[in-house]
């Protein structure tokens, strides 16, 4: 039974799944400030956009990437984005290529109503993302804000089950995940498997979850959409959005509802039931069935 | 692209989705003998029964739990499954009621041509599991076996992703799990929350996920049934069977595949592209917000 009613920390959440133009970095910002605008307009108050989408996502070299990039915060994508959060007073997370120096990150940036507050660089990069990025090195920092506590991670970060397991640890409220999730087979069936996911991970951690994808084809490699929002139940809340279209999707959250572990009526508490120590030894097992030694690992 | 083609050990797995009647023993495994049969007369060679398979769920008392149940492995269902599978030279798996000493454990036992090979004892108790029954102390063993690495689950286990990751850092080809899903309000909902976990396990660990559940109403609980197999890529090889029926499910594995955890053509490897480096400090973590002590946590 939930000690108290719904409604105690209403967030209306939009994610907003369009197609990106790679190497178009002024048409894809003028794009989000208008979707981003519209979905305000329509109540929005903490608004998902998808991985890397000040860029777009197929860069045929790094010195392209490279070009592409700008720092966080003092960047035109981020400085832009600060302006309508501050304008409209509501919370913003993207996804922008980062550059520190010579280094490239692939960021997801947090700001809101005072502006810039933070930002998450993917711990997990995903294939030829390795050529161009450097793996996150800030950790899984849990922000502090006035709708809750908010956690970001990016696309492939979600088939670690680690990510969200330590979030949950952490008292994230919710995850919300810019993504790119390319489409390399068959879109039912990777559809299918990205919803697992996301309301697997968060059925067994406790906290909402909201994944803004993109969609189009890019240099041949086409996305998946299927953005969604996900309970700390793992009910589905808003979604899966279409495969190909661009479209906003909402769902009205009681973000604290993640802070109730345990299962109404039972003895059951997903946190309190962990064996740490079982797990402890464990989990950081590097042995010889872990290292790629397997005769079909080539 | 797989490097070998498929074959290289391809087995039949069975899971057995039937009805046991709580403190019904011999009838219990009278129809468990009749089923695993019909299994490996269509060329089951590993045979998966439900959780707590020779006893029924429900009990009234630990007393009750405690007369019903029997020593693993010197009981009468062990030796009477031994008995099965050194006759048809098959494997089977499933779950009882153990005692050792006065201590009680919901446990799954693993059978083979030879006879007896060895235990689990369920980690993570359920709800008033937690009344009757010990948690478990003998980790997550994986069994080397003739036709592959074997590890056991059961149930409320696959709640946790440390379960299915050890076991997948641990080197098990499949896990495999016997269950007794409790429906608790809406059979669609919680079916597909049980294939999500099943799916997401699956895929994120690299390795096969098989799960025989029960059907059928006990003492006024009603079980899931939805028993199925999962392929190390997500892919539903068999089920979800009915929700209520008694019904044997088959899949014909070739069980090296989970061994391969590397994606084809890219430059990704789930188990490699972990980030131990970030996760080591925080698995464990029991910090305020994971210790139970959020205000609505009651």
């Amino acid at each position: 039974m939930r000690p108290t009613g719904v409604g105690e920390s209403p967030v209306r959440v939009a994610c907003i799944q369009f197609e990106p133009r790679v190497g178009e970095k002024e048409e894809n910002l003028r794009r989000v400030l208008k979707l981003a605008q519209e979905a305000a307009d329509k109540g929005a108050e903490l608004i998902l956009l998808p991985e890397l989408s000040n860029t777009g996502y197929v860069f045929e070299s790094r010195r392209e990437a490279y070009e592409l990039s700008e720092e966080v915060p003092h960047g035109e994508t981020v400085e832009e984005w600060a302006e309508l959060t501050k304008s409209r007073g509501i919370y913003l997370i993207g996804g922008v290529a980062e550059r520190d120096g010579s280094a490239l990150y692939n960021t997801s940036v947090l700001l809101g109503p005072t502006g810039y507050l933070g930002k998450y660089r993917k711990l997990h990069l995903w294939d030829r993302e390795k050529l161009f990025f450097e793996p996150g090195d800030l950790g899984l920092p849990v922000f502090q804000t006035t709708l809750g506590r908010l956690a970001m991670g990016i696309c492939y970060d979600l088939w670690f089950p680690e990510t969200i397991r330590i979030y949950s640890l952490k008292g994230a409220d919710i995850v919300l995940m810019p993504t790119n999730w390319v489409c390399i087979r068959d879109k039912v069936e990777e559809g299918r498997l990205v919803e697992a996911l996301c309301v697997a991970q968060a059925h067994m951690n406790g906290v909402f979850i909201a994944a803004a994808d993109r969609v189009g084809v890019e240099r041949g490699q086409s996305f998946l959409g299927r953005s969604v929002v996900v309970s700390p139940r793992g009910r589905i809340l808003a979604g899966p959005a279409s495969y190909e279209g661009e479209e906003t999707i909402y769902a009205d959250l009681n973000l604290t509802d993640s802070r109730l572990k345990k299962m109404r009526t039972s003895l059951n508490h997903i946190i309190h039931d962990r064996r740490i120590d079982v797990y402890s030894p464990l989990l950081g097992y590097e042995g010889p069935h872990s290292a790629g030694k397997e005769p079909f690992q080539s």
